[in-house]
């Protein structure tokens, strides 16, 4: 049982955890901090937060624990700005996307009396915002956390009990190893979708076309509508490992684009790997489509 | 209302367009015709179809309009084979995927006495056979007439006809352009799948990374759950179309790549004009995600 949480940013995925503490009655006090007033307020009307402040140095005083749950792009002067108020003794937690620049923004800023150590939840929703949220956002879900050699185990304890507080099932890996793998997993896919969203509606005749356009094209696009910004700092923070994948993806494209042009007839069996590794994965991760 | 109609493929889309014949009452008689027995039988009990047969010649004998609706690789030899038995005066059509082969075998093959057009209705469902047909499979969705200059009319009025008893819109336009359209809005996205499928399952650290995929990655890879054959039949009569989006496609990735490798910080300004599209996309054709 946790004495004062501090949440700092209350979108979807903090409200979530504001909600799912309550739930668990994980904490005696979840305290809030937003840029945006209407988003704190709302927090607290929803019984996300108990308590939401004006200042971030007010809302982490005296917190135990202090859960940043800005986007990538925030984190860097958050934690500059947490560094100059924090108090010794206490766990910081953050759940953006990208872990190897965040953390070691974190060993850069933060003083050595306060443990940090990196997470990101893998889960999310359409919605966004603390409109969205729900107590039951992280349930089953996968939740990385990512220490380094110089993470004191203080924080791992702490943070790997408000996991299990949310419900979530803890990975451990390293920052560098969770970034390749994200770029794969989930930055080439929104990149990919981006991508052919604006290659398609560049064509000569897109106002004919997107008639035209049915489910396969609504899945392939779904992601092109997430939030600009989000995507720009992911990719400024995982630029390498996402060049990597992008290197990858546009040599399999041109190995099928020359197959296709040559009219090879057993292309059918690279697909049907497709289509097995796809189920295969479906199957053994329990997703619903 | 027609007299006598004959599906010849009792799969998804034949089924479907059978319910929906018997709701709208737009025909005397439905006959059908399958190579798998089990999908005439349950074709016959559910409706979509009054009368199965065993022997192709006798579900088209005297049927005013055949409605071959195979999937793509089937066409050519079920347009020879439709040819030898056809009676004078008949009206073809079909639904597969690519309309420029197809329109060339049907000339090529089909008497001068049998009126032909390609039609391609733009609907699908994830589920597939004729278990999942569906009487209202078409209400409401764009369904593609493509006439050559040498098409009769009546080939025309009569499948438009049968298109508004569908409860779908006709759109005409010619097969080129049909097919150059559907290259971009639903081939191009089958590859961009497979190839998404691929790429990341055959990285050094899949079987770790496939537990952090998550609904980005179900909906870029979903199409990569296709059926191998189909797809690869819509390769083979559409590869010249298909090759010139994948060549604009791998361009544009190329682009994004060199942008994320060189830490550009406005990548933000395409990722919002592929929001914007996308959204626009959505908003005007009513799409639900």
């Amino acid at each position: 049982m946790f004495n004062r949480i501090a949440i700092i940013g209350l979108g979807l995925i903090g409200g979530s955890i504001g909600l799912a503490l309550h739930k668990a009655k994980a904490a005696q006090q979840v305290t809030g901090y937003d840029l945006a007033k209407g988003s704190s307020n709302h927090a607290r009307k929803i019984g996300a937060i108990d308590q939401p402040y004006n200042a971030l140095a007010d809302a982490i005083e005296g917190a135990e624990l202090v859960i940043l749950a800005t986007p990538v792009g925030a984190m860097r002067s958050l934690l500059q700005e947490v560094a100059s108020s924090i108090h010794p003794g206490a766990v910081v937690t953050d759940v953006a996307s990208t872990k190897a620049q965040v953390t070691s923004w974190a060993e850069e800023f933060l003083p050595p009396s306060v443990a940090f150590v990196g997470g990101h939840p893998m889960t999310g929703k359409e919605l966004s915002g603390v409109q969205a949220a729900d107590a039951s956002l992280f349930q089953g879900r996968i939740y990385c956390l990512t220490p380094t050699p110089r993470t004191h185990s203080i924080a791992i304890t702490k943070v790997s009990a408000l996991i299990e507080a949310l419900g979530a099932r803890i990975r451990f890996l390293e920052p560098a190893e969770h970034d390749g793998q994200v770029a794969g997993v989930s930055h080439l896919p929104f990149i990919a979708s981006i991508a052919i969203m604006n290659t398609v509606a560049e064509g000569p005749a897109w106002a004919d076309a997107s008639m035209l356009a049915a489910g396969g094209f609504r899945d392939i696009s779904r992601l092109a509508a997430g939030n600009p910004e989000m995507y720009r700092d992911i990719c400024l923070t995982n630029g390498e490992s996402l060049t990597r994948w992008l290197n990858e993806y546009i040599a399999t494209l041109s190995g099928l684009r020359d197959r296709i042009a040559a009219h090879d007839r057993n292309l059918d069996e690279t697909f049907a790997k497709a289509q097995q590794l796809r189920l295969e994965w479906q199957s053994l991760h329990n997703i619903t489509d």
